[in-house]
């Protein structure tokens, strides 16, 4: 690690030059990156990092450079460095609370996930309207009532609000994540949040919308093929 | 519907010119303009809809213009019509069939989910190697064995396979959905599928990505928090 601090100070410097296109695809070289730490790798060049990714060499080349230094001629890219510096980049090094609103399929499908474990996320509790979940646990992690929300929050310092309540109950859950000083909203519902108006960080995952872009796809795809 | 050929005509002649990024802010418009459908609303103007979907007025009408012709001064958008056109772009008018390959807690709740059958698709199978799950049934849909997909196929035509294995699953997967002639893949996994190789039409999920691009933000404003 001799070095490190300098490169370190190389990097947070260089931060301020990412533009938002590249950031939006750290986490991909970042998963990519741990799954060849995984399986014992050290080192890669932006042509084997470009056959697994399904991105261009000199796309990869672009995006990496924008950090100053992570690749060698002929060397290729130390992979811990790399995976250190873009962790440090994305908050995956920091420690962060979650609780999931709303204990339906969804919610609980993502409470059994290894996917907040595996970035440095803790998810403290579920929270439902619905009495015949409120107390039942999964994942060992308790269904608790929404009326407790605000309470649990001001008791533990949280981090992420996952929302995953139909459109109902949209507006109610909003309001109580504002109220119980939460900043961060995973946003899986069909409704859209103001960040305007409560000063969140907000990333959406509108499944419904994915879907329909590839249902478009394939439309056109379906409608070349009756052209030919 | 007087001159509704004519629009869809005109509609038809104008696809061709429709953007990218216009594109893949359709289907918030047609959530949102069927959330207005189902509340029994006929006109919008593009000031009330900016408020609703938390998008400019100008983008909105930006955006609707490439149709040519939907909105009309002080008269607004004729929300049937909109949600017509906007449906036949995406291919939601169209009849889709699908099957979701990893039957885990992922793979289930999005079986259960009314996604599918809310944009014209019916899932037919789940798919699973796990002997403890095949037979089982989610939501009325049979989970089968993982080797029966390409017959399976062969005696249904599959538009789409939703692709929820663990990455290990993933080579042997995305090989069997070739075989199996499926155009469309939604890809949940954390792997990557090289649209070159097998003529796919893919839409990614990366729901971990989408995490992490929220601890990305967050971290940026405790930062800023911090400077302050």
């Amino acid at each position: 690690m001799d070095g490190f601090e300098d490169k370190e100070f190389e990097y947070e410097s260089g931060r301020k030059y990412v533009s938002d296109s590249v950031i939006s695809r750290l986490p991909r070289y970042f998963r990519y990156l741990r799954m060849l730490l995984e399986s014992g790798r050290t080192r890669i060049n932006s042509t084997e990092l470009s056959s697994l990714m399904h991105l261009t060499a000199s796309q990869i080349r672009q995006d990496l450079n924008c950090f100053g230094g992570f690749g060698k001629q002929g060397v290729g890219y130390d992979i811990r460095y790399l995976h250190t510096c873009i962790s440090a980049i994305l908050g995956a090094d920091r420690q962060y609370t979650a609780v999931i609103i709303g204990a339906g399929d969804l919610g609980r499908a993502l409470a059994r996930s290894r996917m907040f474990s595996g970035r440095g996320i803790t998810v403290l509790s579920l929270f439902d309207v619905n009495r015949q979940l409120i107390g039942q646990e999964t994942a060992d992690i308790l269904i608790r009532d929404m009326d407790e929300l605000v309470p649990f929050c001001c008791a533990n310092k949280v981090d992420i609000a996952v929302l995953t309540v139909p459109k109902e109950s949209f507006e109610d859950a909003v309001r109580r994540i504002g109220e119980a000083g939460i900043k961060g909203v995973w946003n899986f519902t069909s409704m859209e949040l103001d960040p305007e108006q409560q000063g969140f960080v907000i990333e959406n995952v509108h499944l419904g919308d994915s879907l329909q872009r590839l249902t478009y796809h394939l439309r056109v795809a379906q409608d070349k093929e009756k052209e030919n």
